[in-house]
């Protein structure tokens, strides 16, 4: 019988806006490994298990000793914020998988920021979308350039993640001044900060506001496509023609 | 006091992927509306509960309706399967709550397919990724055209909503034709049917190959960026040199 490791994407951090079968995965599991501030988050019922973490530069020693302890025959599990399969450790996981084949690697999935900080803010992703990380610690800023670029070129609605950081506090005004160079100045954005956390906050702005705008490691930004407002306060992305026409066969079946 | 409606992301339909929050919300709802096939994935539970349904093709009498029932007293939930804020009906309300000042829209966010498929797939999303949706019953087909295009020269990870219906059954060849203009054929690709559902099925193939693919509208397509490779039958994305280089500073809290 293979060892299995599980995924576990947390989402923002509070109890309830985990699913069920993160929660129940947890629960059965004997050993919890993750970063620390995730671990905290765990509520009471888990402290009992053996939690363990690695420093947040070490995510490789991280996903090394989720396999030690599989293989010493215990349940796995390790714990992401949002979901493991964005920016996550899902696919380290499966990189130094291919040296444990006796090990099945399942993620269970979690509600990313883009997505829990979207219904704070309205429905700013209502339409195609693009997510894209501001991080240049393992991807060339001429390649995050690149993205920003193209994501403006197909009118794509926008979810930026990791805006900025103690070592990249301009990140966002540089990408910022990429995007100005095709979107509009008052192109609808908006931004929410400790999504599901306490004092979580939405602002809403023009672009060119946004560009001046104090965001942290916490904030999660958003841009509109072309077809975006700020109604009452909410950042809102139309799906298409939607007022017009009444006809939508099989969305709902679609999604 | 305001009415108050709240617009709940149901995920892929298992009560157990639902988040504790959506499920508190619909219990404590005196109405819950939503498209039928959805009211009937939801548990015994909610049986006692005044349960509407409008046909598939009348989201805007549903989305009225909503707001009839809430000016009438009620604690009204709607409910769209995945996430509300993506292709789903939150940027409808809010764009009726224009007429409805009084009634206040909270949207809690559900697990939409991109991130459901992704976690049966492998890692397909985790590094800056699309979603584009080849629907074009609200959005012309050059339009979506465009968003592909721009998603290849992006060198994004690709998650492709409602890649077919009965009227619609070769856009994904056409997606797929449009996409080898710019990507190479043997790319690595995947898609998922019936996401947390009965017969789940998982499938890894070439963008060539995913031309070829039977898939219908209960399908989520991903289409790898040009890292992406397929590792055990699964189509994982890497998040940048991560094997290489093993400082990540803040990563897990940037998310």
């Amino acid at each position: 019988m293979k060892n299995r490791i599980y995924i576990v994407g947390m989402g923002p951090g509070k109890e309830e806006m985990m699913t069920g079968e993160a929660l129940t995965v947890l629960a059965q599991s004997d050993v919890i490994i993750g970063y620390t501030v995730y671990l905290n988050l765990l509520g009471e019922r888990f402290q009992g298990k053996e939690l363990l973490s690695t420093p947040m530069r070490q995510e490789t020693e991280r996903c090394i000793l989720c396999f030690e302890k599989a293989e010493e025959g215990k349940q796995v599990a390790l714990i992401c914020s949002g979901d493991a399969g964005v920016y996550g450790m899902a696919s380290l996981m499966y990189e130094l998988g291919k040296n444990h084949p006796e090990t099945e690697l399942v993620v269970i999935p979690g509600i990313t920021a883009a997505n829990s900080g979207a219904a704070v803010l309205g429905a700013p992703l209502n339409h195609d979308f693009c997510v894209i990380s501001l991080s240049d610690l393992l991807t060339p800023w001429n390649k995050i350039e690149k993205r920003l670029i193209a994501a403006a070129e197909g009118d794509f609605a926008i979810a930026i993640y990791n805006p900025s950081s103690h070592k990249r506090k301009d990140y966002l005004m540089r990408a910022c001044d990429i995007l100005l160079r095709y979107l509009e100045e008052d192109r609808a954005c908006g931004y929410v900060e400790n999504i599901g956390r306490e004092g979580t906050k939405a602002v809403t702005c023009t672009l060119k506001e946004l560009r001046e705008a104090q965001v942290n490691m916490f904030t999660t930004v958003f841009i509109g496509n072309s077809g975006s407002e700020i109604v009452n306060g909410k950042l809102i992305t139309k799906r298409g023609y939607q007022i017009e026409k009444n006809t939508d066969l099989c969305r709902d079946n679609r999604r």
